[in-house]
């Protein structure tokens, strides 16, 4: 099996694209990051999912984003409820999707994988500039001379995004017919003490306006 | 003044990049990384290097990227002291600079910078491929794409490699006129438990020619 590197947040869009890794033949490395985020309970649903899903590695970096802050999810700033709005909010992490693949091309060479996916999508999403398309086609080319092993010519990068172009009902119904175990995920970006959602962040109104759109109640995935 | 962000190691190349960004007008945020290199004794130096030169701020982020591995300053594997070879070495730390310099965009979303100094050098370098042009143009363009400042139209990205085509002697002879004490800058790969360097390795070789080269005493500055 060719090994293939997955950034895999807890979350019910990056379990779902280790899924299709997996349908698509791929040994998946798993990679999630500890960056001091809040909802930090995301991270054992990770190792949950990876698990579940036979992965062939999980590892976790630890990375202290709240020495930089300017996030509600790193810094000392309220998570907005009132809704999912036009402007790219406060929950944006600066460069987060930036330090996240730079850390899974590293990853790559450990295990020789040219394969990363990662679980962006640009139609139910917050309007984060690092999920769109030309964000993603400008790192794969950074990928493809930023490594010794593009360098040397032993492959080419691809960053694979198989859920950039579809709605939040079309990624849970792909991942259920997969199998994708979605119980053991979260979504939310302010979960309380017990990891419980909030019901109310953008996170949050996307997921739930996605089981209802694909017509699967939450509680039986 | 114009804020930017200098990624300061506390070695000779980033040390002279501050003086460098500092004669230019900048106010300089300073960026180090601990991401478990054997040489920690760098960050000490790249604290002393910030304060002496003035600059505006200095934040450390902690990484660990010995959960990723595959390299002899992150991983259990000898440093290599037989001089300078044509091969990409195993010091070579996987994605490294694109790991730093996606930290430095971050941290300059949060201090309103658009301006990014590395003293990247591929003249007297070990041959690491994210230290040639070619990456740093991709980074820059990934840059433009990557961030809610970018995408916003506040300003253009701008990745400064002031010292990629000077030799290790011009850069010492630059970083000499502008005031740098090199005495508070170690360049060593496998620095002993007192932070002496081993004159052995890769940049302790390269270091060493580039003072007699420069016709400039290590002791003096």
């Amino acid at each position: 099996m060719k090994p293939a590197v997955i950034l895999l947040s807890g979350g019910l869009d990056s379990a779902t694209v280790l899924a299709v890794a997996r349908r698509d033949g791929f040994a998946c490395h798993c990679l999630s990051v500890d960056y001091g985020q809040r909802h930090r309970v995301e991270l054992e649903l990770a190792a949950k999912q990876a698990k579940l899903q036979g992965a062939a590695e999980h590892r976790v970096v630890q990375i202290d984003l709240r020495a930089i802050g300017g996030s509600a999810l790193t810094a000392d700033i309220a998570v907005p409820k009132s809704g999912v709005g036009a402007d790219i909010p406060i929950t944006y992490v600066p460069a987060r999707n930036t330090v996240l693949l730079a850390l899974c091309l590293g990853y790559s060479e450990t295990v020789e994988a040219f394969d990363l996916f990662i679980g962006a999508n640009a139609v139910d999403y917050s309007g984060y500039p690092d999920c769109r398309p030309e964000f993603l086609s400008a790192f794969e080319s950074l990928a493809n001379v930023a490594t010794k092993a593009a360098v040397e010519g032993q492959g080419r990068y691809r960053l694979h995004a198989p859920l950039l172009h579809m709605t939040k009902a079309e990624i849970i119904r792909l991942g259920t017919s997969l199998g994708v175990e979605y119980v053991w995920t979260l979504s939310c970006y302010d979960p309380d003490a017990h990891g419980r959602a909030c019901g109310e962040c953008d996170s949050c109104r996307l997921r739930t306006k996605g089981f209802r759109e694909a017509g699967i109640s939450e509680a039986t995935v």
